[in-house]
């Protein structure tokens, strides 16, 4: 165990239903490759109001937001940055020296993944899912340029929700759609879940298409994935979110951006614990 | 820096109005010795009701209360131990599952002290200061018994307080009193103090005691306990105060006793800091 924290070391945190080990992980190899005095933890609470006030009291330099907290915890900060306005969800917060602005780097991790991969912006596209997650892709993808997409997803309600804010179409099912971008929002191919050796979308429609976005990262390699790299096609795949999302909360935390090859060791560390 | 922190790590912490590093080394120490997935953080606040707040809500096992502090606290917690009453003044706080139950562990420390040194329950004793330490120390005196005490303050309200909480009288100087037991808890004989180099009692008053007890602690061999020592009087210095109640503070904290070999080791630890 460590003995060299003292009065200085600084303590990022997150807080969560079900707390995992990846982010703490992630966060605390960085600190200890570049030597920062700082320590990351992970939390859980019933109490979310206490818990971001003793954020702000304590100093707490950052803290990750994860489900059920993510639009819980919006009447609780001080400020939405652009990310966090645009989607109404908050996976991010910064103590700037007790005044708590909340982020959403999956928002901005999205966006920066389209523009990396170059997706076209006149591509059609379709998106599979109507949870949180879900509206803040539509909402990166709105953003983007891209304006002829179809939420599909078999609760009506959320799934037009969902498509009013991106612009776009609702569907229960994908019918004869054959769209060039298709997005997966859902915990299909997830481990662990019910349906993890489904395919999201049948095979005949990522024959079709020319873009793979599958936001499941657990495991990265999804039946999705899978396939759409065994026919060649452009994949952005849920590791490279999640890595991409906790890069920018370790950018927004401590200020330094990690070249990519630590970035590389980082995610790997991670994902072994 | 450390990268073996999970979702399962115990975190404790302590506030005061100016943290310091000797018990984060001391108790990050013997979790190291002793394999325990816990870390220890010293924080400070401008918003103590929050901070406690934040104790509770994220789970936060332990927190030591320090100054300016340790009356301020004692309407944000659940219960109050006997220690913790009988001195109205709280240095720890224990959280058992959202409920937060105080302690004061200096009190336990020098009711243990006196009881292991075998201080004679009838022998007259003077005590110099009145601030909230002197309290805490006259309140353990008066429960282990000792009932001929005179409080020694150019304070006089405050002295008469603490004489009034102990059942002793009240002096502004000590005059002709030579005591039987004496103790300090004023800075004088502190570190970088305005008088660190002073005697807190005149040197024909220590020669008059049979047992010298002082509170200070940086230096532990004060000019006083020099003193003393050299004129073979029994001693109890504040070094032995600071290290047996961050030891109760652990085992309130982690249900664990340390050996005395590792205590010293931590003790020195700490102290090298």
């Amino acid at each position: 165990m460590r003995t060299d924290i003292d009065r200085n070391t600084v303590l990022c945190m997150s807080l969560s239903g079900r707390p995992g080990d990846t982010g703490t992980r992630f966060h605390n190899f960085l600190y200890r490759e570049l030597g920062l005095n700082a320590v990351y933890k992970a939390f859980s609470t019933r109490d979310l109001a206490a818990a971001i006030g003793g954020v702000r009291a304590l100093g707490i330099r950052g803290c990750g937001i994860s489900m059920p907290f993510k639009e819980a915890v919006i009447p609780l900060v001080d400020e939405l940055t652009p990310s966090a306005a645009a989607t109404r969800s908050v996976n991010t917060i910064v103590n700037d020296d007790g005044v708590l602005r909340a982020h959403n780097t999956d928002y901005r991790a999205v966006r920066l993944l389209l523009d990396l991969r170059l997706v076209p912006r006149d591509a059609p596209y379709a998106l599979l899912g109507s949870g949180g997650m879900a509206k803040t892709v539509a909402t990166a993808l709105r953003d983007a340029g891209f304006r002829d997409g179809t939420i599909v997803a078999r609760n009506e309600a959320a799934g037009r929700a969902v498509a009013a804010t991106a612009g776009a179409d609702w569907r229960a099912s994908l019918g004869g759609l054959r769209p060039r971008l298709v997005v997966n929002v859902t915990p299909i191919g997830m481990a662990g879940g019910q349906e993890a050796d489904a395919l999201a979308f049948p095979r005949d429609v990522v024959e079709a298409a020319s873009t793979v976005f599958d936001v499941v990262a657990r495991p990265v390699e999804t039946p999705l994935v899978r396939l759409a790299r065994s026919l060649g096609k452009a994949v952005i795949d849920g590791g490279e979110v999640m890595t991409l999302q906790a890069v920018e909360q370790f950018v927004l935390y401590t200020g330094i951006r990690p070249g990519d090859d630590l970035i590389a060791r980082a995610q790997a560390f991670a994902r072994a614990g």
